[in-house]
């Protein structure tokens, strides 16, 4: 396989491949998101994972529940287009209305399939519910098209081949319910389209999750590698980045091979360069987010976890819980919102709670009152007021291990939600690096 | 003002106004957007606003920066269209391009605007900065378009009329920084296109926030309301649902009318006939989420509150704190993970931790451990596997109020994230009908 690799005026560098590549658009239907009251987050999530599968997205395209202005935008995207995925109006209500649309689009019946009924009106009694009768609109299926059965939600998806004058297109439907589109975007629709493009090769993306650094300063550390992967001989590999909140900034490389061991090499040799640039801000890998990177840390050394958190107000215990095993080493937390829960049950002294005293003895406490090897703790000012003489976006976090007690003070910005965001990954990045022993 | 009010296939009704209702689509411009890097929310604002203003927006679509895909975009968007607002892509750097777009649509030549540069010019002088020389394209501007000035940023805005064999229609250009974009179109754009319009009617819209049952139930029940609207004589209200995960599921009610008074007129009936029809399953309107009404609920009683959880790990306490305020009757919240935790720190007695008797005693002991006046816990099974013989997604909430104790059980659906979003907004829903005194 042959390829061009150019570096793109982005910021990125950019492989133009050249063999056949796949143009997909995306139409995501629901009149709430032109109406602004669901932001189509959809639509992004699709398009970065598209990318990523070396597709095309030249067009991402919003239309609200209405049959003819729906089925005028699959026709716009299938003339211009290979494959369209149409996002969302898969549910059982009267303006859930994309089977029909595209039934008409490919000018043929729709057909009620027995079989996907009993499975919904099955999930529903296993709720203990009765299955109203407007579910069984799930089950009608344009003629001629394949199911994508559901294994998280009611609404299967559908892959629905269209005869046009520029040859065999092909819509796939899928739910606008987050979780259930993912799904089936990764099980089904991305394999589909890749080994509808011909491609033979494998292409593959690894993300390397940092935190301490501003992106901007990222960006500049990496650009002598996104250079030296712009050069004709570079290996076929991309590099991007991503500021994704509480996630930390993502820094994905994408490459693209002849088999997955020659991909592998190419992602293994980026991920080294890019490690001995990024170095210790690098804590995790794919879905190895923040907990999870602290998890293993615990793990490793057999030690349990507990959490004392005033402004992140339980946002630091619900996320640890949803690691996988998180009871193998996750005690519990204390949310001690009123002060007098951070005196009474923690043995914070009287005194300002917003500060590094505070937070020690929060760490302290919680350790000893749930037994558990370690505490970490939060308290800060997440405004919209100062506290104790702090201004918004000081939070002073605390661990406890044993021996050794400490507190650092970080400063965040943002709003309320924000500085509890990144205070969240903040405190458990402390504890990361106080595991490592590199604080 | 007269009006026609038709059933729309969509599953509300929809009015057809007689005056010319204004068609405005969106192009929002940026390849970052296609790859998912930004998430594009300037659509979604502008959606909202103009729905708002009256003003239908039926297509919004994003394109990359490619010049001949912006001008193919822009020629789709006047055919279906009166007016066309294209955000981004007018900045100073080389994929900047929008202007260059729009230029060959109109099939004008860009004239370059002394007067723009050296306003430009001077905003680099005064921070200290010298304007490189790219900076001056943004100064270009399609002849015979009028400039929006800047008054937050470098980039004016454009108003370009476009000669149509339909007539003349209009391209808004503004800048896709959010806070330039919002400005330009509270004072120019949304103005301008009500203008164009004949428009002198007011819109406005009202959210009924409700929970316990399943949105096709709920739609079932809302039938007939939506059948009273679409006849002739109904007044000028459409109704819509929205399931919302964590925020229950909306039900939107718009109305339109000559003045504020008499659309506010028409909001009040619509909300008292959907009351009237759903009862207490409303909690709240508007931004009122269920933690705001249960917070409402516990002001007026005085009362404090503490929470223990299990299965939802900390995401209760989490958006109750979030709640402005909340300082005033959250004491806080005890994160029992550990079974030990609940057995040591809540008194509950060793057995099985979920079941309606560890539910009560977290409940009440949450609340004798923190000082509160009521406890509210939640203990049940995420998965993946089952736990004390209950299925996944069986769910356990336990209240203490005083002499007051008592545990519900609820069947969550979906995955471990979705068991906890809904047995948090379950669970206070059963604090919610407790205060009320209607459960």
């Amino acid at each position: 396989m042959t390829q061009i690799v150019v570096a793109d005026r982005g910021g990125g560098s950019r492989i133009v491949w050249k063999h056949r590549v796949m143009r997909c658009e995306i139409v995501a239907v629901g009149t709430e998101l032109l109406l602004g009251q669901i932001v189509d987050t959809n639509s992004s999530w699709m398009g970065e994972h598209l990318a990523a599968a070396g597709i095309d997205s030249h067009f991402q395209t919003k239309v609200g529940d209405n049959h003819a202005r729906i089925v005028s935008c699959l026709r716009i995207a299938l003339e211009r287009s290979d494959a369209v995925i149409c996002c969302g109006g898969l549910g059982p209500t009267q303006d859930d209305i994309t089977r029909e649309a595209i039934s008409e689009v490919m000018g043929v019946p729709l057909v009620r399939h027995g079989d996907i009924v009993t499975r919904i009106r099955e999930m529903f009694v296993a709720r203990g519910r009765e299955m109203s009768e407007n579910n069984a609109r799930q089950a009608d299926v344009p003629e001629g098209a394949t199911i994508i059965p559901q294994v998280r939600g009611t609404a299967p998806g559908l892959v629905c081949p269209v005869q046009t004058p520029a040859g065999e297109k092909v819509i796939y439907a899928v739910p606008g319910v987050p979780y259930e589109m993912t799904e089936m975007m990764e099980r089904i629709i991305i394999p589909d389209l890749m080994r509808r493009s011909g491609e033979v090769a494998t292409i593959k993306s690894r993300v390397l999750r940092t935190w301490g650094i501003a992106e901007s300063t990222l960006a500049e550390r990496v650009a002598p590698r996104l250079d030296a992967l712009a050069a004709p001989d570079a290996p076929p590999a991309t590099i991007a980045f991503l500021a994704s909140g509480m996630e930390g900034i993502k820094v994905r490389v994408t490459a693209k091979g002849a088999d997955e061991a020659s991909v592998l090499a190419v992602l293994d040799a980026e991920e080294s360069e890019l490690r001995g640039i990024l170095g210790d801000l690098v804590f995790g890998v794919d879905d190895e987010n923040m907990e999870v990177a602290v998890s293993k840390l615990l793990l490793a050394r057999a030690a349990t976890l507990g959490v004392a958190e005033s402004v992140t107000g339980g946002l630091m215990a619900s996320r640890l819980v949803s690691v996988a095993g998180a009871s193998k080493w996750f005690r519990g937390g204390i949310v001690s919102y009123a002060s007098e829960v951070k005196f009474d049950l923690l043995g914070v002294p009287e005194g300002p709670v917003v500060s590094a005293a505070a937070a020690v003895q929060m760490a302290k406490g919680v350790a000893e009152r749930l037994g558990a090897t370690i505490g970490l703790s939060v308290t800060g000012v997440a405004g919209p007021d100062t506290q104790d003489g702090q201004p918004v976006g000081t939070v002073f976090v605390g661990v406890s291990d044993g021996g050794t007690v400490f507190a650092e003070m970080l400063k965040m910005p943002g709003d309320r939600d924000r500085i509890r965001q990144f205070s969240t990954i903040g405190a458990l990045d402390i504890l990361r690096r106080h595991l490592l022993g590199i604080r």
